[in-house]
């Protein structure tokens, strides 16, 4: 398998997975601005928006989109323990990582992180950030994780939620949060990925 | 069951499934702007954000999250073929799912559709419409459906390409996607959906 990413990007949370399944996998990076590869070619003859993650399969075809990538390697690994399998598990997953990746991540995260976004763009986002962050909060208060045990869905919120510092969201006005993250930190897969992302975000920013 | 809807916005998409599985359902509306339900209440007490569509079970069990939803229902009924079972199938799903419910229906759509987005906000969200509807339009060249056969995302992907005359998004310029909308409402189902929810939506404009 190979995995298109960039560092700290939502890419992280299939990196994440990898590492809890222990998938072999070469991690290729996609330089953020310019949607380059290592080898000088333009990441979008591949992937036309130029979006990570995006995973080449070893049977060659490419993935695209977190929910659908992330669900493919828990399927393929029930082993790992990463996706429930019973129906209404599998709805919970669903609803969790379509959250994730529309009120999160879209709506809120994205335009925060976009150099590109006026601050008339960001304060409109920062308007949808204190009822969804809150929704969250109250659905983990007494909770560990998203659903009954750890899932691909934490791998996905806490690399979102891990993107607060970059934001005007301060993660400390709701507890609940802030100790989710740091609960997903403690485990090895997590220590890992951030130990491999940081020193190249922290590269590209030069 | 109940579907909590607001007139032609992506809850569509469920009814539209409900139709074509001919599951019985009550529908419930839920007022745009205020998000007050019939009764006067405040559907807010049923979910905090206010976000339709949510379908309450048989079992009583609330579901959100138009992905997490339409997958329940296709599940639940495989008779209707609304879902591809196969994992590679299954992949695919998630990937439109995802596709239409984080980059069309989030980052493109609802700040074009939002009354309180400025027009900054909305040059913002245009800016990112072209790249992304050219992509769905590449797909969409040579196919009937978003997968090989009619399922739940096209029941989304057509109710949220449906907004464009709402927005300045002119679908004449994609044939691919005019084509596709038009296809995918000669379904009894879809047309069966339009004709609820159009006088309902001109009434709430008034």
């Amino acid at each position: 398998m190979e995995l298109f990413f960039s560092p700290l990007a939502c890419s992280m949370a299939t990196r994440i997975t990898l590492y809890e399944i222990g998938a072999e996998a070469r991690f290729v990076p996609v330089e953020p601005r310019t949607k380059t590869l290592p080898d000088g070619s333009d990441y979008r003859a591949l992937h036309p928006l130029g979006l990570v993650p995006a995973l080449r399969t070893d049977d060659g075809a490419l993935l695209t989109e977190n929910a659908s990538i992330l669900q493919h390697l828990a399927d393929r690994h029930p082993e790992a323990r990463l996706a429930p399998s019973d129906p209404a598990g599998r709805t919970e997953l669903h609803e969790w990582l379509s959250f994730v990746g529309t009120e999160l991540h879209k709506t809120v995260f994205n335009p925060l992180l976009d150099t590109a976004a006026s601050d008339v763009v960001r304060a409109y986002a920062m308007s949808k950030a204190e009822p969804r962050l809150s929704f969250l909060a109250q659905h983990l208060e007494g909770r560990a994780f998203l659903l009954d045990a750890f899932s691909v869905a934490d791998a996905y919120a806490s690399t979102v939620l891990g993107w607060a510092p970059a934001t005007p969201i301060d993660l400390a006005k709701w507890p609940a949060l802030a100790a989710y993250v740091a609960r997903v930190r403690e485990r090895p897969s997590v220590q890992r990925a951030l130990a491999d992302e940081l020193p190249l975000y922290r590269a590209s920013l030069r």
